[in-house]
């Protein structure tokens, strides 16, 4: 093999050494350019001879100013090069974009469970939800037993997923940030994958009472709210000091308290839950799956362990697939706050209107103030594997992140916690942490995954199957069962970023039609949801 | 059974209804008073006619100012009484008290394992730590195999016990608040229930190294630190910028990293993690139960689910139980911030010297502000259930709440996740929440649990017994298999506080001695474990 290094845009002025074992010193690269020092894979290497202070250019920006004089063929990393400031919102104007003429992709089907309230599902589930963490060891029984004794009965259903949260009691509920673990939990209940016949468990004596996680009775596709908006939403309707003395459990209703006085002891309780289950498996297993358009596609995208390959590999082949699921009339979003926070004044222009441009602003402006607030800022960001895997700074890992956006406009942003309510291209506003991303997305309404990894992580959701895909090869060979997807060809230019990115949508629809798994459904291997609650404890 | 209401103190002007059923209008209590309406059980009834303004006293304390004019034999609850302010920490003023004569109770003992460093523990149990989410779908996998496989063949070994916590990516790991979820996860890993020997599973490329969960080469009772005071801890011995490009993972260390590339997939981690697991197995099951004095325990007092007469029966009957511990020598804890909050100017007096109750000051004042960042403030504590079953308000809970401290002197105050620092009666400074505070008291070094409540719950944890109390007989006998000892005769006079007290002693010492069981053990009902991390999210 060569000594490949890759460069990704004219006006870099370092390249991405690409060589899986790296390169030594004494490397001639490119145009003749002698390695200084070895290079790791993914690492940078200066294009010329940089001063103090210049500007160091990858993927066409500024991603940080050499701070001391950086020799041509050297190793650019976090050591040598210090960070711009964050892109300031209120310099960024925006500007009506003209609309481009995208042809449209038709014909493109998969085979989903539909819902009465029009979303599809990409797998048929049974779920538990809960109003407080002290049911969890309930629950967690409850799962076991149905998976065990029930599921066997109820062949058109896949799981039975209990989600067994840390919020409920112990927390400030009227604090203003309530709303987003609250919303959270109640939108999660509306995952397409559950079929509208969610479960509900609760103590009884608990702040979050049971019935703000029904749906609304008004349409869901009406209900605002947000963060950063005000706060329209209608769970304001049940007052977190009724006194529940005289709660009772309906039978016919999908809330069960274990406080009821009619349960007497552990037992009954575990065959009150039971009986319940029955009734929602008997509904659910007539659940069929049906030709969907793959407009009906619902797709998060996550990035999580990146390094360099991910903005070379895995997100840009992401983006071409999340650009033919919007084609197609489907809907993607893409997250992750403090990694689009440093390419900001790229996503602006491709907002749809002047509201959606000011929401994501707003979004942004929220959570700098949050970080501030808890003495950290952007950089708190990248980790030690992002470091590891050559990406310096916040800057170049965000230029690489927000390519797995494609180049859609953004329809609408949503704040977290809350639905998506248009189809098309959305931010959906979340931290970037893996499984608090992914809570969020779920909440969002997402019914597919899409995950990419540089450094690896056996990251897996229960409620929705998650496509890992890897930025580069050596990872996949060596995780052989964990990745499903390697995006790695692309940079030694086996394969272009178009082809990848169809074979990545075919696979998607086939992993939308249950015909084929991926490794972490294989395996059975599933993180925690994890809630964003940004309010006190009490 | 007779119309039974209960006076705390001869000063109150308000009584507890006791009867089972509550009592009707028109019933007749204590001096003649006549019932004006119906009053549910545990719920307060007007001794006296109170006019608007006037002082509402239970535990012969102010619990709270009539907000109209409440007829004598009326029902008392929030909706008739204004709360008063919480006390000022500043007009606490403190005196050394007079160090009482107490005889000191010997020649108890339980059935324990000891431990290298002095502690000892009720249970012999495998721990797996991890030092970020993403590993969380392995560990839980691996501790499935490891009790089928494994354990049968380890008899001495209980249980094995994985932590999977929300921490580790995703966080500002530098911001001040970060220390409390840090030090929290390495405490737990030296609880006295694993015998020194926990597993850590780490991904490898996340911000929390798994070596800084490693116990300092520090004598460990020299660790100092607190939310509060200004951090010694050696923690931040450790970079959070480490490049782990060249980690490894030691085949006789207690880390393993799934990103370490010896792994070619899956199934050479769990070999891995399960080899690892059969050499910390081999020297637990070494452990044999040994005499130990009741000195060697470490008794974390909760209450959750509270009612009116957790002040009453629940929380006095524990907190002779806790001066019988700390009589022998032993430690007691005791938390929950905003439940003692109100009862603040009870507690400094009882400090052992000026130091400690400035430090309890000065955690009650980080939470004052903690709450009020979060535009939240004390009154954010109390439940639909709390009020449900009778307690008001937050003073009338923190007033009930305290007595399961029993009345023995406040040797120390523990900032949240630090470990205990001397025998005797703590407070363990947490939030109310029951799994954040449970959390908490694990770090603490707690190697039994009581657990106090009213409106029950089936809180369970994994890692050390938890006996749980209740409050009345009517939750016990419904929850027959769910509690483990009923306080509520001490209601009916049908037992008094002391014989009840020193009952729960003996039970305590029992199950501390692996000699009976508690009902979540029986029933491997266990909460998960939350962190308690007021940094923020990235």
């Amino acid at each position: 093999m060569q000594n490949i290094v890759i460069k990704t845009n004219p006006n870099d002025n370092v390249a991405i050494v690409a060589s899986p074992t790296g390169l030594k010193r004494g490397a001639i690269v490119l145009n003749g350019i002698v390695l200084e020092e070895d290079i790791p894979m993914g690492h940078k290497v200066s294009l010329q001879t940089l001063n103090e202070g210049d500007a160091v250019i990858r993927y066409g920006q500024n991603i940080g100013f050499a701070n001391k004089i950086i020799e041509k063929g050297s190793w650019v990393n976090e050591s040598n090069i210090s960070m711009p400031q964050a892109p300031n919102l209120a310099d960024i104007s925006y500007v009506q974009p003209k609309v481009p003429q995208v042809e449209s992709l038709k014909d493109f089907t998969f085979q989903g469970f539909k819902n009465a309230d029009g979303s599809v599902g990409t797998k048929n589930v049974l779920g538990i939800t809960t109003s407080v963490q002290c049911v969890a060891g309930i629950t967690s029984f409850i799962e076991n037993k149905i998976r065990k004794e029930l599921l066997p009965l109820y062949p058109n259903v896949d799981d039975v997923v209990a989600f067994n949260h840390s919020y409920g009691c112990g927390i400030a509920i009227d604090a203003p940030a309530a709303i987003i673990p609250i919303r959270t939990i109640k939108h999660i209940a509306q995952n397409p994958n559950f079929g509208g016949e969610i479960m509900i468990i609760g103590l009884g004596c608990e702040k979050l009472r049971p019935e703000r996680l029904l749906p609304d009775t008004r349409n869901q596709l009406l209900v605002t709210g947000g963060l950063v908006s005000k706060q329209s939403d209608s769970d304001n309707q049940f007052s977190s000091n009724q006194l529940p003395i005289n709660q009772s459990t309906n039978n016919q209703s999908s809330i069960l308290y274990l406080q009821d006085e009619r349960f007497e002891g552990f037992y009954e309780m575990v065959d009150g839950i039971m009986e319940m289950a029955e009734r929602h498996l008997q509904k659910l297993n007539q659940r069929k799956r049906e030709t969907c358009s793959a407009a009906d596609l619902v797709v998060g995208m996550q990035c999580g362990g990146s390094d360099a390959f991910s903005g070379l590999t895995g997100n840009p082949v992401s983006g071409f697939a999340a650009d033919l699921i919007v084609k197609a009339g489907g809907t993607v979003f893409f997250s992750e706050v403090t990694e689009v926070r440093d390419a900001i004044h790229l996503l602006v222009p491709r907002c749809e209107t002047e509201e959606v441009a000011q929401k994501l602003k707003d979004e942004m402006a929220w959570y700098d103030n949050y970080l501030n607030q808890g003495k950290a800022d952007r950089s708190a960001n990248t980790t030690p594997g992002n470091k590891g895997g050559g990406l310096s700074n916040i800057v170049e890992k965000a230029l690489g992140s927000v390519v797995k956006s494609g180049s859609s406009p953004i329809v609408d942003v949503i704040s977290p916690g809350e639905k998506i309510r248009k189809k098309g291209l959305n931010f959906v506003a979340t931290p970037a942490s893996d499984f608090v991303c992914g809570t969020l997305q779920l909440a969002a309404g997402m019914n597919m995954h899409v995950f990419i990894t540089g450094r690896g992580t056996p990251y897996g959701l229960n409620m929705v199957p998650v496509v890992k895909v890897s930025s580069n090869t050596k990872l996949a060979n060596r995780w052989h069962d964990l990745i499903d997807f390697d995006a790695g060809p692309v940079a030694f230019g086996q394969k272009t970023i178009e082809e990848m990115g169809w074979e990545l949508f075919h696979l998607i629809l086939e992993i939308a039609s249950g015909e084929k798994k991926v490794a972490t459904d294989k395996l059975g291997l599933y993180n925690d949801l994890v809630l964003f609650n940004p309010g006190p404890l009490t």
